[in-house]
């Protein structure tokens, strides 16, 4: 267990829904973890619980404050357990100035899913081949922005940062840098890859940070199994910026085409 | 107070967090009340709470099971007050067969919004005036779906259900069937009003039944109460059906352009 994602994703079961986890600094942000490692370390709370009933199909995370480096409390709860079905109420946990102050919180859906009719009305976008597109070199940049290789097709961090206004659609052929093969938790973390939308949208950077993520899991473990190694194709874009917060649709296909993920976020921003 | 929205809204504080409510009968769907009516109740319990701070931005909100009819304890916690923002953890409890039971979960975020940078990405569909198209009517269906009127300008319920596939849009005219103006509760309402989106999609009726419901509110309520008793415009489609569950992105627009919600779902189904 050499990769830094599977170390960060190192929960220890206390018992009592209670789960022990400690920060990342591979997979440090601006100010905390990132997102997407929180998503994922949510989602493996959830399926190494003793209680754990299927697989995740929806994950809602809420970014409250963010995590101190160290360690932290995560307590996973399955509020409601149904035939086929299970709720979870998730939160986060850390000591600040000797109070335990909640941090973030979340709930999923785990479901046994079964074969049904089935159509995918989202195809994926005709883009060139990963091949074709060189990966963005990253300097200087946060930490966990080097745990993935990004080769960007569409919705370049603009340069210069003029102010032209723009449009907020970004598409990229998304891998892990290690190359470690794609599992639930990593479709999780993958779905909050992209910058934020209002820096391309106006051309222009301003503090922001995701508040509220929900993804929705169209495929399963045995599907995200079949996809190995192979790039993702991920895009993102924003319908609307206005009193401070703006939104961004998100979605993850593999490379044969199948649609692996859909999220959405709402985002905070500045002026 | 007469109109039956007001009603089924009324929450009695009992402090420590709680209120208790009671379901109303012309809210009522197959199973339990209309899961809009649930997502507003989430919203009134956030915003008559002593400590609530702002206005609502992002709600989340779980069927994890149908409430029975009667009485309900409702928890509103505010797990953490920012500065400006403040996210709330709520769960619906009944005493069913003598034990409490967990029927539904939520999340919100509320935030004091502040003048910034705007724009609108996704405008208004160039659709005929709500005058030009007849007012659905709806006889022997479940109860709640008379409180709309719904001019819907596509995505009628096929007739015959003959298997024809079809495409998931649906697009409509959307009011208080008492003609009450939209606040942020009753916005909160509308984003569940479609029927379920595998029907229109495959032209077949099949047991369906939202199990989470995530609403970003892009209109503030001064915004709201501006757009007065006008029909709001209403959309939704589905990008994908797989085993067992399929999603369902939606928005809500003012008559005059403004996008005023847009919602995400993941819906269970059968066959």
């Amino acid at each position: 267990m050499s990769h830094s994602f599977d170390q960060a994703l190192q929960l220890a079961w206390q018992g009592e829904d209670l789960f022990t986890g400690l920060t990342h600094p591979a997979w440090a942000n601006m100010v905390g973890p990132y997102g997407g490692i929180s998503a994922a370390c949510a989602l493996q709370a959830v399926i190494q619980h003793p209680l754990s009933l299927g697989e995740p199909v929806a994950l809602t995370i809420n970014y409250a404050a963010g995590l101190a480096d160290g360690p932290y409390q995560l307590k996973a709860r399955p509020a409601r357990t149904n035939r086929s079905t299970q709720h979870w109420v998730l939160e986060w946990l850390q000591n600040i100035d000797g109070q335990a102050q909640v941090m973030m919180t979340a709930t999923a859906l785990t479901a046994v899913r079964r074969g049904t009719w089935r159509a995918q009305d989202l195809p994926l976008p005709e883009v060139p081949p990963p091949e074709a597109v060189p990966p963005v070199l990253m300097v200087g940049q946060v930490d966990w922005v080097n745990r993935y290789e990004m080769r960007v097709l569409r919705g370049h961090l603009p340069e210069p940062m003029d102010g032209r206004e723009q449009d907020s659609l970004m598409q990229m052929w998304l891998r892990d840098a290690e190359h470690r093969p794609v599992d639930l938790p990593a479709l999780a973390a993958m779905t909050d890859v992209f910058y934020p939308r209002v820096w391309l949208r106006r051309a222009h950077r301003v503090p922001a940070g995701t508040v509220s993520l929900t993804i929705y899991f169209h495929a399963g473990g045995q599907e995200l199994a079949e996809q190995g190694q192979e790039p993702l194709l991920a895009q993102a874009r924003s319908h609307d910026f206005r009193h401070g917060f703006f939104d961004q649709t998100s979605q993850l296909w593999s490379r044969r085409g199948l649609l692996l993920a859909t999220a959405h976020q709402i985002v905070y921003y500045k002026e």
